[in-house]
């Protein structure tokens, strides 16, 4: 059996997370690196989880009454200038374009970090009346950003996302738009990638580059560090003044529009990893899994095994169901079915064909039952209902055994030092504590949830009367 | 009635092709222009197109096998000058990043113009044995080539598009590979676009840069003008001897890789629009319409007219279908219908729900039918099935009847001149002869027909034995 030893060992999570991560990245095909520094090529193992992940978040998109567009993917200096925030806040990370063809370009465009600029310059010609809105406007894209550190999913200079940018007549329905698709996204979170979140908003410090409020869904990683999952801006009317977007309302008076935006990446990819994943490799929720369930045939050289394989994938056309009939051992396919985190393997062989039963193996807990053939459909339906609603619920768990309360800045530091996950504590609203904090722990907050608790009257870093309860935490 | 007044005429195809043309793109709203040259933005209605075409051309695609990827959209510079006609073919036409961030970067990256090389690299890496082999690869991505003049659709310096890129052991395999993708790409056209195509080969002077045979689709547009509208391209094992892509086969020998390449591209809505159009505006195959029946309301303010709407919307649920309950007119409605081509319209008022009856238009034919409510789903169904097929049975008759046959030099210069469209004509196979008629007449070779006819025993262009026949055209 020397094609065994080519399943190579992954590093142990508990060892060095880091290194597990890169080596689940890899090992399991989502990702490999490309001679373009800091870019991915996203494999098709890791591709057909971004298809499977955009065409329900596309469906949840559209039942909102969502449109798809597409705008170019440059911006020309002096457009991405016109709001001073926004460019202050991505200019220092953008690729330029300085040369089209064998010519020097009159004007620098940039490849867009994101399109609010393109929207505004797009809605300021295409909005007149109040009969023109709202503007629902989605594209699905690729941005870039010049990070200097770089991990696959997590931070590349290249990722594919959608960023959502809507203009509005209020802006109490901008306010309803930006709080009703961070709730599309905690949703998706929660129904689909079976991942728990907390949704928030941003303190000022950490909110988007030229937006009045940003609403967070943040994730907890199994290693105690928080992840940033999607977010959603309300723009007020800020860029609406700066790009002169204005409308005649009913009265015929002129108005500015109220905008706002919100986007989702292939980071995304990198939190199933985190949240789910185990020393075996990838485990895959299974709503989202591209292959979910795996049928091994076991001596498939024997009579009737691939035939029998055969049948139970007709059977389990349902799903999505593979045979892998390879020239493998069954040993090995079951290490890649592991590592690729398939949700359930079928495994058939003589025997099992002749007492008319089969082998299923649930990828999350490992658990292996013997059925009889009669019941596989149902079973394997149950298997994967059962496998999604509990790695939920594990996930939730995990989530809040490891979120701790600090009342007092001792608590706090010790929380932060020696109990990995979300730190609870209560905040004075002055970014001068968040600095402190930040510089002293490395933590930083990551939202004011919704679901405010009071713990305290005072703030847990200079003990001055609390505004809100705040979830601090590392980060990636 | 001074709102019907807003509905703005088109210019008439016959006057001016090209202006028609323009004014159908925008007034349908299918794109608007950027303050980017050259780029367009594409809005709902013609993204909703894309997303059509998209969406069957990748089922079929993974019908065949093929996975879905993505690579970064930057090449180093390095990398693109790998292969040497490759390089020649696109350095001249593509965009450059200089700087990252604040920095300039040590070596300058193109956005991608296509992807091969990014594939090679991949590649390179990736194959090791047989067993790697074949890769079946795609993406869908955009790309940019700093074309001087531009045209929405037809040639913008980003458009949007797939590229398939194969890697096979055998050349056998590639070219058997290289046909099957062109005969996807030209039953999409024929089943879904409604639009016949010419299935042939490319002339040397006329193929990619860097392949070894490039097979084309080429349709016939409303003004007589040719456009290419997918190709696919056999490399033989050119990029894999540039690249050292190399397998180790069964017999343990070093072999180099066969491989691929293929795209469609937003092109195709140029086609789309240039094949159906009229007058009134666009006209769209009811396959890839978005909205496929919008139901007008007549007098919707009077009782249960509006609801009656809302009850046909609900039986023709099979369909894509709309109701438009704005506040226009129904005159202004219907000439909307016909700006935006959707196939059926159905007109419904008190005096038909009195009559227990409807008023189905079709967009392709003008035909008006009253039909019994009874029969509407059955109806519906038979119109978009008929208009599906007779759109394409008139475009090939459009295409045949501008298709014509020249023996000898005056012949062709005269059709050419005169009568436009296709011309077959017998060809020696020398490119001197392509490069005069293209200077003559500016005329290029479309497409060594896969169905050869002999016309007769000599170049149509310097009177030499002749190899093949050849259809000829001035071209988009």
């Amino acid at each position: 059996m020397a094609k065994d030893k080519k399943v190579e060992a992954i590093t142990s999570m508990d060892v060095d997370f880091a290194q597990w991560y890169t080596d689940v990245v890899i090992k399991s095909e989502l990702v490999d690196y490309s001679s373009v520094k800091g870019c991915m090529i996203i494999k098709p193992a890791g591709y057909a989880i971004w298809e499977n992940i955009q065409s329900e978040l596309d469906r949840r998109f559209k039942e909102t009454g969502v449109q798809n567009v597409y705008m170019p993917m440059f911006i020309p200096e002096s457009l991405l200038e016109r709001e001073k925030d926004h460019v202050e806040g991505f200019a220092p990370e953008v690729a330029w374009v300085t040369h089209g063809g064998l010519n020097p370009l009159q004007e620098r465009l940039c490849v867009r970090p994101t399109s609010e600029t393109l929207f505004c310059d797009f809605y300021a010609n295409d909005v007149e009346s109040y009969r023109d809105l709202p503007k629902v406007y989605n594209q699905w894209c690729s941005v870039v950003r010049w990070e200097k550190e770089t991990r696959p999913f997590l931070r590349s200079r290249e990722f594919l996302w959608q960023e959502g940018h809507t203009a509005h007549a209020t802006a109490e329905e901008a306010e309803e738009r930006t709080q009703q698709m961070l709730n599309v996204y905690a949703d998706f979170c929660e129904e689909y990638l079976a991942m728990p979140v907390v949704r928030g908003r941003k303190t000022d410090k950490e909110k988007f580059a030229g937006a009045e409020a940003t609403y967070t869904i943040e994730a907890l990683m199994h290693d105690g560090k928080a992840l940033q999952s999607g977010t959603s801006h309300n723009f007020g009317d800020g860029f609406a003044k700066a790009f002169n977007i204005q409308y005649t309302d009913k009265e015929n008076k002129l108005q500015y529009v109220h905008q706002t935006s919100w986007g989702m990446t292939t980071r995304l990819i990198g939190a199933i990893i985190m949240v789910h994943g185990d020393d075996n490799g990838l485990v895959l929720p299974p709503k989202v899994a591209p292959t979910q369930v795996m049928i091994v045939p076991i001596m498939q050289k024997k009579e009737g095994v691939l035939e029998k394989a055969a049948e139970l994938k007709e059977r389990l056309s349902n799903f999505r169901v593979k045979v892998d009939d390879s020239d493998k051992s069954p040993g090995w396919k079951f290490a890649e079915c592991e590592m690729r985190g398939i949700p359930v393997r079928v495994e058939i062989g003589p025997k099992d064909i002749e007492a008319n039963q089969a082998v299923l193996v649930r990828r999350d807990t490992g658990e292996k039952i013997s059925i009889a053939l009669d019941d596989l459909e149902e079973k394997v339906a149950e298997l994967l209902e059962n496998m999604q609603r509990e790695m939920l619920e594990r996930a939730r768990e995990h989530r809040d055994a490891h979120t701790s309360i600090a009342i007092n800045y001792e608590e706090f530091k010790d929380a932060i030092a020696n109990k990995p996950g979300f730190v609870k504590a209560m905040w004075c609203g002055n970014q001068e504590c968040e600095d402190k904090i930040k510089e002293e722990t490395t933590a930083t907050s990551r939202c004011m949830p919704f679901n405010q608790e009071k713990l305290s009257d005072t703030c847990v870093c200079c003990g001055k009367p609390a505004k809100s309860m705040v979830y601090w935490g590392k980060a990636y």
